[in-house]
């Protein structure tokens, strides 16, 4: 998949004398989940100057380069509460380092930090009305603002200045907050972006020594810790001294008549981890749901029976599962097919990548892919990926397929098409560039990705995939697929709104 | 596998504006290869000094990393001809940079530079008498012996010189030699390490421009080029000006008895990319024919109809395509079975792993892979890996799968028993530190490594699958299987023979 | 001397092709007002967004260091204006990158930067006041508050809204700020810190192309610039692309009681270069007189005439100058002494310093200065430093003295006691730290420090060195010599107030 | 001085549990002798492999950069012995990092490492003779002939190796040698370099510890050891652990005709620091004494009793020592004139130097110095500068005095005309770039360089200065001045002969 990136993971640990190592850890298995830059806070009580303070490191990097025995063990990094951010890979030169989260400021009531993955819908209008005030923005993140709206809030209580803040935004957002006394989740009303919460046990021993908090439980598998629940669509969850001993939460909610009926069903087709749960279920077993649902849509062509079965590969790694199951229910079909692998993934990247002129973006689809050409040759090729977006990197598969001798390529993508943008949280591409804007029709598709046959899994068979894997009691946003955005949407809003 | 690692990837290109562009993404894909460093040096015309000169490129990381726009374009790196080394990754703190390769010197004939992917079984030796002579070392590294040997030859031509220094070295070597006039591509006679010889061709047109060689034919794919032949066991190729101009090459041979017996059948099982022509095979297809061997040897085990299939599941990557052949061949024999997805594996890698006390090995392997837990819940799996060595990375993840919840864990290995170290260029631990060392029998192994059945590939069946895939008119090596060296060595060869 | 470090230095540069260019070289020229971190903000318009943006590079180091041709010339720093900030060292692990200058931050009116010297002397009640008003704070700056002030302000004027915002503003401050459409330069009412207006002249002619400010005129002299006169206490000059067409500047003044009185005579004694025009005089001047006067105050000892002349030696280089003043003075007081040359610096200095143990601060010195042994062996030493705060580095000079075999060591200040910390600018140590605290007399001092004696310049005779120098219609800041502090200082002001 | 750098700074240390921070902080001390790279060697026993191991850290890069807390005490850099090297900056861009110093290889009698101040007069024709024999040559610096003749000697001791070696070798070199068991000191019959020899006291207490060597015994002053006495002409110490307990070395020497004619005086007038004993005498004093016989060759100008007297200005820090010799004994001799600083210098330095475009050399030369102009105004300037290469910088500075308002300009070197390039181990332009090539007399100088007068010390009065200084037992070299060089020079001797 070219082009959709996840704005960003997030995680949080609260009363841990590890926290800030556990956070780093964690941030390296949401590693997936953005590439562009780290950061990690930490809260400890200086006893020189007699208070809570906060430390961070932040920068541009992959989580295990940015930090290092130093910022995580001698010095930086103290405390038994910490908050970590992991955000998505540009290319673009002109980067502002002032975005790279989790954010950190002081206000009346002490130290304040926030780890943030969506996005806003109502934040143009909100970023309008305190710049009128006389507020000053030192990003150009939407993330700032609810730091603002908590420390212009009149409550007196910081439960309530953040409950405040939280009833005045809108869109998608899962929330890691850090305050000088508690680590606290949160989710919006909506369930866009998931948050799971775990449990952090003692080393040598059984009991509970603290939790922790993350976009996907792949994190708590890295660090043992153990799922919980997920933090609710509307949820607030605080963690603080008193819920460690007495392990019971605090929880708040959101009043909202759309509790819970738009969590993203796209973290499901590409976005998390195959061994992670999210919204509560396997996202391996959704995806190989998804995998059998498309081979009801389109099976694989049927051939004559002294012909080679077709061969299925997928692009690797993130369509293997649902390749998988669309293999096995061809099958049970009666189709003959084969799975197999066709493509090889070379995952070594670098922190540059030099600029080879014109032929840039070929050479970096060939430097991630290659195919094994034996297997293909003069045989019938169904590729299968999870998605299209731009369809920039499929042509260039699809041409190296081709070239590898492959006698038909059919295309099946486990997802419906993608005909409108993202505007909770995922880094797309605006309308004009989607690949369903350029054609009129599949078949101008066909002749474009220079595929026999391309084929879509339908919205319906996407819903049917979803419910039969898991009875979730929440509903699923499919705004890119149908153009039904679950919150209204400010016409501006794009990832350059504010720069 | 936790650590065999190859010494290292060799490329190199003749006559081609793009000489040192070419060699990164050459590298690039060789990556797999040797992570630890990597180099590159190019010859050029200084139209100042009126004469050939060489300039080098060299340091600790990943391709994509040491290198950038300036060394590769601007400045550093001209001219038309290249070679590139990658090597092996270690942990030592103590690394030593003259190690680096590709070495490069002057003496009384020009420039010389050279990249060695094997090990000189007489290394020691040679090094005494170099020694005796009053000759110097710069590094520990016994491919600096080849560079003595040329520059002492009395030899007036320098082919001759170089033909005379490889009369008098054995062991495993493919090396990239580059004069101030030519690339000359070196396999030992045994043909112990792979080389490979490619064509380029001009940017608009079908014309030959230049040529290249490389371990792996995987990195010329990645640069457009046209895979020709193998340098053989025992050949040395000279591609110069004349070369390219008549497209013909002056090969010369060594007489040995042993031309050609000793190709390194490790190459299939592990080291090489699935996507490349090894020995000219792809490695894709003898893995899978490894994998349907194994199912003869020790196919899945047998259960009651009412109980659910076993799970065979491969540790990602370097397993995939055997496992795919296990299960297709165990199904044909009518073992009832299924291929799943059980490990996912996390491809992001830093610079420097922090040193997280003793639980340090334990999290480098979580860092790497995690278990998809609902789907090996209450389930027989069978785990195929391709070879085992040390056996504690398998061990580790033996037991995250059982944590995952696995009813019974079988254990597969698609390649015979690891007995003896290897001497010609791979890095493997001292006999002791292997796993067979260490236990008297596989049920003790099966014990110490949690397992309820281990099981692996037959030396025959090795042999078979090997024969099955490919007509080769040359043999292999299997020392580290059976402890048949094909070339003495020296009692005291070890990494650090020289250190 | 050990510890007085200024806060920093500013300069800016409005309608110049080469706008960050000139920042960096301007930057240089002021290195020795900090060398902890420095920053260059420029304005440019984005065609592509249509609209101003700002651009920031901003790093730990020496200017030298923390730019280069990329930041510079290709892609980063683009625009005809600019500011630049270059800030104090110290030997702080846990420094806070917030805290680098020049901010720059987005309100409502636009983008908006400032680069500033100097300290708020009501910045603590500020802060309060907008912390309770439930504005955030990103650093733990005072100079944040200005930015916040402007953005604030209810004036419908930008330029009025900046007069608004410093009207509530007290202390030592010198400010270039930067808007879309301008670069203002402000100065304090009490004319704390020093700011010069100097014109960029086209490369080819004489006419006027741009403007330039900057701490110290060094800077002007550096890039070519031309002086045209200081910025006035309590003025505010706007250029903006009219003044540059009209060459003429709109000015504000602020009303204020004690306009002019209060500006900082330790930038003549230490801080400010020479070779810089300072409140309208050489600093070079000025430091030639206090050594004349510190001759009538503490001339050398009188000896005997067989008895060899004292040798009196500088502590290089910034008492160079007043040395030479004292010598001269000395001698045509009657007083026999020669001038030379006893201490030798070694100027090479590293980005950190490794820590050596129990000797750290002792080799520091010794990395710095060296003894002329056969210079001063048997003599009658006379030391003159421009000024003593803590003394620790003093006395590790007079033991090195002593050691290269000095006869007697008599140390001259060419300054008065100083005896109380600045609030308005300077990075001074606690009161209790200072040298003077710790004794009860100066007999108390000479043995501490093993000085046959010492002696400091009189308050009197530092004004009348001043006013020789220069007729200057404004007056002079000597709180660290009297304690008298021209504006009321917070009881808690200290540079970690708001860590 | 715009291009006179010398090649290097040497220094060892033998049997101080701090080798490699006395080593560190030596090399610090002589930074002045070379920027552009430096290194470390230190010997140590490895307990595991049993026998004794050389450590190397070698980086471009000033002193206190290369190295760091992790190098120095950690890890890398241990041992009771150790040598090290700084060498001087070029600008260049394709630097050979192969020629970082200290070389260390290995060879039949262990480990062998050479740091080198000095060059080889018959260099090119020894590497001619071992290319020939078959010696490969890993850089392209003459040092490294030293090691291959050691290491192809036939000699059974490793001192008579050494012996037999530098028979063999010509030109001017001052050597450290490090050994498994010794570190060996070495100057060339002819004394070309310096070289000093120090005892290092144990901490607390009287004993002596151990022995260190160094270019410039300002280098012992930095470690607080003691100045023994300089390394003879001719002469090889030995230090060991013998050496060490007997306190006293075994020492060798050279026969030669020329012993001790030719210790290179332009140590004295530029590359030394004023604070080191060179040749046996302080530099200081031996510059001063040049600056009074310049004063005899070429006073300052007779000004009319109503004029101001002239003002001497130095061109810092260089020709500070001479101009005070200069200015008193002017004044001895009856001519009016002031000592006076007119030029300023910025003394910080950056890794890089941005390429501002035409003017580069221009900004090079106002980033370092800048003129005092109140001071300047309507004076007769007499500048007195150390010595004159190519004068370039000369041109820019006297254009700067003159900008500043100086009436005239008189221009005083305080050393004779530089006619001949150095081949003994400074690096000088070659005979077509110096100034004194491109024009027929000094008059054309003078109007080139825009002075009133030019005028050079003479070389009689050179060698009375010395003398004068100094009662030495040996002679020196002046072949920079006189075109006499005491050994012959082979016709292609330059620095990038064998590049």
């Amino acid at each position: 998949m070219d082009s959709i990136r996840d704005h960003c993971g997030i995680f949080g640990v609260f009363n841990s004398p590890d926290a800030a190592r556990l956070t780093y850890f964690g941030l390296h298995a949401l590693q997936h989940r953005g590439q562009e830059s780290c950061g990690i806070v930490t809260s400890s009580y200086d006893s020189g100057r007699q208070k809570k303070v906060m430390s961070a490191v932040r920068d541009f990097g992959l989580v295990l380069d940015v930090f290092n025995d130093r910022s995580l063990f001698h010095s930086s990094l103290k405390g038994r509460s910490a908050i970590g951010h992991t955000r998505y890979s540009t290319s673009g030169s002109s980067v502002n380092r002032a975005n790279i989260q989790p954010f950190h400021v002081q206000y009346k009531d002490g130290n304040l930090a926030v780890a943030h993955n969506g996005n806003l819908s109502n934040g143009p209008q909100l970023r309008r009305i305190f710049s009128d005030q006389g507020t000053l923005f030192q990003s150009t993140s939407d993330t700032e603002l609810i730091l603002h709206l908590i420390s212009q809030s009149r409550q007196k209580h910081q439960i309530d200045q953040i409950l405040e803040a939280l009833a005045q935004v809108q869109g998608g957002y899962a929330l890691a907050l850090l305050t000088d006394e508690s680590l606290i989740a949160v989710r919006d009303p909506n369930g866009f972006r998931p948050l799971s919460l775990g449990m952090i046990k003692k080393t040598n021993g059984d009991d509970t020594e603290g939790y922790c908090i993350a976009s996907e439980t792949c994190a708590f598998d890295l660090i043992g810790a153990q799922y919980i629940r997920d933090v609710e669509p509307g949820e607030v969850i605080i963690i603080d001294q008193e819920s460690t001993q007495k392990r019971a939460f605090v929880t708040k909610h959101f009043e909202s008549p759309h509790r819970g009926v738009s969590q993203c069903v796209f973290e499901y087709i590409y976005f998390s981890r195959p061994d992670s749960l999210v919204y509560g279920e396997m996202v391996d077993k959704v995806r190989r749901k998804c995998g059998k649902q498309l081979a009801h849509d389109a099976p694989v062509p049927r051939v004559a029976s002294e012909e080679k079965a077709p061969l299925v590969i997928s692009v690797p790694d993130s369509s293997n599962t649902a390749t998988l199951g669309y293999v096995s229910e061809c099958q049970k079909l009666g189709y003959r097919c084969k799975y197999d692998i066709g493509l090889i993934r070379n995952h070594y990247v670098g922190r540059t990548f030099i600029s080879p002129g014109q032929d840039s973006r070929e050479m970096r689809v060939r430097c991630k892919f290659n195919t094994v050409d034996g297997l293909l040759k003069d045989r019938i090729v169904v590729v299968v990926d999870d998605s299209i977006v731009r369809g920039t990197t499929a042509k260039l598969l699809i041409k190296m397929i081709r070239d590898a001798g492959a006698k038909e390529v059919h295309f099946r993508i486990a997802s419906p098409t993608v005909i409108s943008p993202c505007f909770y949280g995922m880094d797309f591409p605006s309308k004009e560039e989607l690949l369903s804007s350029k054609f009129d029709d599949v078949g101008a598709i066909e002749t474009w990705l220079g595929v026999d046959s391309l084929a879509y899994l339908s919205i319906d068979s996407l819903k049917k995939a979803v419910s039969d894997a898991h009875d979730s009691p929440y509903g699923y946003c499919d705004a890119c697929f149908t153009g039904d955005y679950p919150v209204p949407v400010s016409s501006c809003v794009s990832k350059e709104a504010y720069d």
